[in-house]
């Protein structure tokens, strides 16, 4: 059988196609780079209308990556579509706090979800840049510590996907005023979130 | 703010709202259980289209998980993506062989992409149950080795995502006389194809 086996080639061509596919927009070129690897990972023309990206939301990610940061997943999936080389060349490391023993100790302790007690914890340790992909109950939880001036966060991605809180916790994560990109709606997931950590890394290190 | 904190809770009424959105349907309870956990993980009612499950496809799956199987996958993301507390309860493992070192070292010797490497080691070690959710080189390279008696695959999740060779890559795989199951056209992902996995282990252990 005769078929493309460069994975770059295979990148570069689905691009094109993209390009040639999506119709007329008024993306920037570094929002362009987002928007297509988004539809690169999702085969979904429809993110082309679901994402949101701040004003200033690219900048303030480059520059917090460009100092070297530690990025919050919200699930193992995302941290697992994060690029290990680009995060090395950054000098940044992804960490699911959800899957930390001291993370378990606290939610059994205090009676909350793993998933709320990984965000206060990624708060609490001073965490900046903030990636949720599944779970509604974790940006709400954020949403909670930030008016609360217990978070901080200086970068977020908001793309829990789902039929329950998944839409009302991005509607509710775009009042906060922080740098952020957003898929609106019900759609998103762990691999939307993970490639627009790469469409952001692969502008200044790849 | 008032929400759902109860992963379970939530779960159960998405699949709920599901239900009442998808219309009109032919599938059994069982086939079902997959399509909607396929919605469930994309918000995207299009796959109750593009999914197709081979008569037999469940059965044979099941028949893999009871007895205790390593699943290969082509991507850690699918890997990550795959429960581990029911993979441990059927005796069953999930493995990356493209992240092995072993792997490595055969793509650089014989000049060839680690993806399809690491399928050629993976049916060299006898492994009979294969999910791709990305990669559409190595779905081509399991249908070579099948083709050549050098695989004997007894379930397969074909879901690669993309521009170039996805769809095909499909096409391709169902010519194959073995249980399956695909997501047709371009779109699909290691989500989808992890959610798959755990659709079927949840019929027999959660």
């Amino acid at each position: 059988m005769d078929y493309i086996k460069i994975p770059m080639d295979i990148e570069e061509r689905s691009f094109e196609i993209i390009g040639e596919e999506m119709g007329p927009h008024n993306f920037s070129d570094r929002e362009l780079k987002i928007v297509k690897r988004v539809i690169h990972t999702t085969a979904d023309f429809q993110y082309k209308d679901l994402i949101y990206i701040r004003e200033g939301a690219i900048d303030s990610a480059l520059e917090i990556l460009k100092k070297g940061t530690t990025i919050y997943t919200d699930t193992n999936m995302a941290a697992s579509g994060i690029n290990k080389a680009a995060l090395k060349k950054l000098n940044s490391k992804v960490e699911c706090f959800v899957a930390r023993e001291d993370v378990s100790q606290i939610a059994k302790d205090r009676g909350i979800t793993r998933s709320m007690a990984a965000v206060e914890k990624a708060a609490a340790e001073g965490v900046e840049f903030f990636v949720f992909g599944n779970a509604p109950t974790a940006l709400f939880k954020l949403i909670e510590l930030t008016k609360q001036g217990k978070a901080n966060p200086k970068f977020i991605i908001g793309a829990p996907v789902g039929f329950v809180g998944a839409a009302e916790s991005k509607e509710e994560i775009e009042k906060l005023d922080v740098p952020m990109i957003t898929i609106r709606g019900r759609k998103g997931g762990s691999g939307i979130a993970a490639c627009i950590v790469n469409a952001l890394m692969y502008m200044i290190a790849r």
